[in-house]
């Protein structure tokens, strides 16, 4: 059983959003009861169509007729809300089904969270449902809202007073707590909600369904997304490309990131986190932003929501301004820290700027002083000749606490209508602390407003990033079918980069060797220095036990080392299986990078690429991507990396050769798709990176079949 | 002409914050003007001392008597406030003096900021206040405020519409503005200033005496300063210090951090930003907390000032509860990054809280499930469990928007304010949006609130940060008289390391010698291998030019060495006086670290240590502190590089000598001290660190004289 047997046509979740009839079963007559509320929500918000109870006492339920069964009522409700005990969900869905129910949000809790007996109930209703035809949402969650026209399968508190302000801001998220956080947060800032979803235990409706359903949705125009887990990756990569191509920002809030948050993930739902530097690079890979905090999240979707369709910053660059000296400093460390550059101004942007205010300082950030204060048309005259400026920068308004004062409130208001009137396309950012009323006056105009410096830096270079992620090329997939690798790869490492030759992937001219006679016979043909080590597939740490010799410049050393190596194998592993000793040229002259590949049990194999050495490794300083990728990608990926500089001639080194060890990667990603059944785990360490135009090199190489590999002698 | 030629007897700033009679220089009915503002404000505050407007026009200003002159006012007022322009203050200070002011607060512009003639008149200033032993604050600088009595000597438009409540926060800034908005947000948060004071030009009085002042003064709790620019390494340090003997702690926000900050930086102000790292260092060293944004000096200040004296947390660990799993995950993530951890509960706090609520989930975090809001007396059951925990951590209780909600705003409260009667000495954090009401209540128990997640990880991180600055040992002081050094250790790399040796640094036996013979001679008497190398003051790269051989394992390797060494001098510097060639042991064995000295404008001699290689110089991964340093200085910095786990025994490697490189550090930190006048730089590069117990070796040295070198042939 499989929640990806279903049919999902569409977003697939229309019965829910547009329910024609709705049925609650369990129904109370206690709204704070939970199959009272949503009975109250559905009056209180007036839904249109009509409103089931169902309870086995039948008579009447706030107001309504009540039915004994979903199989009585008079129409068939599209969607049925499940509020009865775990232990009785099945046979109401039964019902469900019969009667042509075609979704059913479970509301009631007590399935897989709480352990082998609820995951066996959970599993009953997926099979139920999948012979119905009938989706599921949860169990365990807090369903959905449809803010535009109150049908609403939920019992979130966050509707006890208020339903939001309909709007475009889509919400979907794992936690029915922080889905509904987050649509009492959006509302709070004035700000409007389309649709609201809460996947819960994900039976069969997961997080990346709500998401293709809120990309699919004309009334959602920016998705926030909390969520824990991935269950699928397909389609939760289908899900962000639908979005990515129908131009809607999706801003993913993913629980979980640190070693104490995973453990604390592990305790709250049933599910695997994924690593989370792969989540991170497919959310990045596939258009989606990712943020750290549920604040970030709404400071980010706020401003979007105002900026869309066309004005998303194009250039990470800013013009600042505000009325002191000391603020500007301020704002230039966190634009600094945030990745936002501030070209200097134009000469006539600077003439312009004094003309209006004399004594003010010109530089970026522009120093106003307390005269952008004391007259609008001096405000407007400044913010008109930053907005002309021909660098095309987003202009940064810093306002302090003025907007509390009545006098400077009406000042900057006047001169921002004005300037939004004069510019229309163009980028302007307010940092202000409110109050509340003339922040959604600002917001009206289009125009977003950041209640921190930090936070309208982070927001500027979110923003920049979203436009830049939209941008972004489609991601290559795997070509070619799944081929059966030959088994002698896991042997040693002579196989190993042999099979990585084939695939395209520059190694060594080496040999393995019985004699030293051949030894000696193999280092005269590839030329001297040459390297000895030891094949054996029983010897994972060769250096250790003495059977690596390095530097051999000529036939005596070549003799005196196979004999020493053959001793130590000897004494210190007797009972290894020798392949033979490999002799290989003496390789040096560059940067000694690493590449690998693992498998994340949802996205498959994930290819990494670092610095090689124990500094980097202490730094965990390696990029990570799911396999394939392009040369294009692994580039960004090295590029990417702390230790870049390195590579890119550091203290007058050579420039590596990027390009070869971008090739190096992609090709390494391609054979590890191209043999994703069979191995398990691929180390190339180290790759000798040349400079530019040199090539690269892989010096060493290890594979671990997916398997126990069979034998093959 | 030197500020600190000034008597400082206790604070200083008595005149300014306890003025018997003020008068106005340049004081007008316009209540607009800089001139007219301070009167107004000195009368709408009740300010009870007489005050004297002055202008030549004389009459009525404010309804007050106006004197044509300060000479004129019937008592000798202890303050005057200038208010007229550049030009016309020296005249005014001179009235001023003959008057016996005793402290004068110059308001207007046009001096050092402006350009070298108004420095000059900015230096004439400071003369006639030293003739007369009056203290000048400014100028071009928004002066103080007294918020305990109306005693104001400012413009700041913060007071436009309300003085801020009284209280223990006080504020000393060099920007005005970012001062006054400073005390704007401090009041918009129910929190009451004790003191302002904004320094500006800082031709007298410096951001330290403000800090000086707040320290010695009993109505303020907790500091927040607000600076550029250090002008006086010793008073800075001695306010500092006197904060930490008193109790108060100081939270310093220093703008100017990132390269682009600073270019804002030096534009804003005439002064050089000193070396962020540096300032950081001695910060911390003084027990003054750095923070990074307004928001953060305002959180962290907000809840020192609601835990002082004795409730600051003691361990860096937390307890976290939240109504659902998702947020508890978000807390953890949060905590973690911030630096605290998260212990596991006793066996007794779990079976209560699980007696409290049986479906709660009593790892760490709680999840206490939506039970927690539906009765207080369920809340106050979690809530004493977990400060009963025998484990004494914070605790840690994010509310999402409850307080919004009236049923849940009642039951929260009413658990708050029987768990605080219960346990009023354990720390107990809150995590709440608002509403600002309901968040003041929560204050007024003593309850910190912050408002997002990331804010109470941060904001706990740094209450603990705070409580450590206190314990923090005194640092140590040079001893013993400057002397001088030997010009020779400018000479070449073995006189270096003869006077680091002398210093009690432990180096190689080495020598210069001149023939072969000597060379041969030295090496075996040292034992091989040995490493030759040029010795000439004139060849800074000695390797580049092939002046080095390393591993010479016989006489015949270094005669072939020594022969190749002076070759090469002759092809590759033909010019360059040599010394001869340095015989060392060849030495290996350990981790290559380096160490230095350089001299930083303000707080002179500094030193540094780090990791030898590319890969931590490229990532900057060096501590710095002000010399001298204590070993167990040394060892903090040495524990505070990101790479500290190469020298603990990363990847199965033995532990490095940590004990010998920080005596390393130590004695040269003393050295340089001892020598400031003398040397500029000081390169150990690198130090071979070997394992513990085996000591630290400086392999390589150079100096660099603070002046030019006398020529010694």
């Amino acid at each position: 059983m499989n929640a990806s047997d279903f049919q999902r046509p569409g977003s697939g979740l229309e019965a829910f959003f547009n329910a024609r009839g709705i049925a609650i079963v369990g129904a109370s007559d206690d709204i704070n009861k939970i199959g009272g509320r949503p009975v109250h929500l559905l009056l209180k918000y007036g839904y249109q169509g009509p409103i089931y109870p169902v309870n086995p006492r039948g008579g009447e339920i706030q107001g309504l007729r009540a039915y004994t069964s979903v199989r009585e009522t008079p129409t068939a409700p599209d969607m049925a809300i499940l509020a009865v005990p775990a232990n009785a969900t099945a046979e109401a869905l039964r019902d469900c089904a019969a009667r042509g129910v075609r979704g059913a949000i479970v509301l009631s809790s007590g399935f897989a969270e709480a352990g082998a007996e609820g995951a066996a109930l959970q599993a009953e209703l997926v099979e139920i449902a999948r012979g119905a035809g009938m989706r599921i949402l949860g169990p365990n969650c807090l369903g959905t809202v449809n803010v535009v026209d109150g049908t609403i399968g939920s019992f979130s508190i966050a509707l006890e007073e208020n339903m939001p302000p309909a709007g475009h801001v889509g919400i979907v998220s794992q936690s029915g707590n922080v889905g509904s956080h987050t649509m009492q947060c959006v509302a709070h800032r004035g700000l409007g909600v389309s649709r609201f979803i809460a996947t819960g235990n994900e039976a069969d409706i997961d997080v990346a369904d709500g998401l293709a359903a809120l990309a699919h949705d004309d009334a959602t125009r920016v998705i926030l997304c909390c969520m824990e887990t991935c269950r699928n990756a397909d389609r939760l990569i289908a899900a962000l490309e639908t979005a990515r191509a129908r131009n809607k920002p999706v801003i993913v809030l993913k629980i979980g990131a640190t070693e104490q948050g995973r453990a604390a993930a592990a305790s709250h739902t049933g599910a695997l986190a994924g690593s989370d530097a792969v989540i991170d690079a497919v959310f990045r890979r596939h258009g989606a932003l990712r943020v750290r905090s549920i604040e970030e999240m709404l400071d980010v979707g706020h401003a979007a929501s105002l900026l869309l369709p066309s004005r998303l910053p194009q250039t990470d660059t800013a013009t600042l301004v505000a009325a002191s000296g000391g603020f500007g400093i301020m704002m230039a460390d966190a634009m600094s820290e945030a990745g936002i550059a501030l070209p200097p101004l134009a000469a006539m942007t600077r003439t312009r700027i004094n003309e209006a205010v004399p004594t003010a300082g010109t530089n970026n950030p522009v120093d106003a002083s307390a005269q952008m204060s004391s007259r609008p048309d001096i405000l407007l005259k400044m913010l008109t000749a930053l907005l002309d400026d021909p660098g095309g920068s987003t202009t940064v308004l810093f306002m302090s606490l003025s907007l509390f004062s009545s006098r400077l409130r009406g000042i900057y208001l006047e001169a921002l209508a004005r300037v939004r009137q004069s510019h229309p396309e163009r980028l302007l950012v307010i940092i202000s602390h409110g109050p509340a009323d003339a922040i959604a006056q600002i917001n009206a105009l289009g125009i977003p407003v950041f209640g921190s410096i930090d936070a309208a830096a982070h927001g500027l270079a979110s923003l920049v990033r979203l436009s830049k992620l939209r941008e972004q090329p489609a991601a290559p997939r795997c070509t070619g079918a799944l081929t059966r690798i030959d088994p002698a790869v896991f042997r040693n490492e002579y196989r190993a980069k042999v099979a990585l030759a084939a695939a395209g992937i520059n190694v060594p001219q080496e040999s393995i060797v019985g004699s030293a006679d051949e030894a000696v016979c193999f280092a005269e043909a590839i030329g001297y220095p040459v390297v000895l080590k030891i094949a054996s597939e029983d010897i994972a740490h060769k250096t250790e036990m003495g059977g690596v010799a390095l530097s051999l410049r000529d036939a005596d050393a070549v003799r005196t080392a196979h004999a020493r190596l053959q001793d130590n194998a000897a004494k210190h592993a007797p009972n290894a299986r020798l392949d033979g000793i490999l002799v290989a040229p003496m390789l040096s002259g560059g940067v000694e990078m690493i590449a690998g590949v693992s498998r994340d049990q949802v996205f498959g194999p994930v290819v990494m690429v670092g610095m090689g050495g124990i500094h980097a490794e202490i730094l965990k300083d390696v990029a990570v991507q799911t396999a394939p990728v392009s040369e294009a990608e692994a580039l960004q990926m090295i590029r990417s990396l702390r230790m870049f500089p390195v590579l890119d001639g550091a203290r007058g080194q050579p420039k590596a050769d990027l390009g070869a060890l971008a090739s190096t990667v992609a090709r390494l990603s391609e054979f590890a798709c191209r043999h994703a059944d069979d191995i398990a785990e691929i180390d190339m360490n180290p790759i000798l990176v040349r400079p530019a135009g040199e090539g690269a090199v892989v010096l060493d190489a290890l594979m671990i079949p997916a398997y126990a590999a069979p034998t093959t002698h």
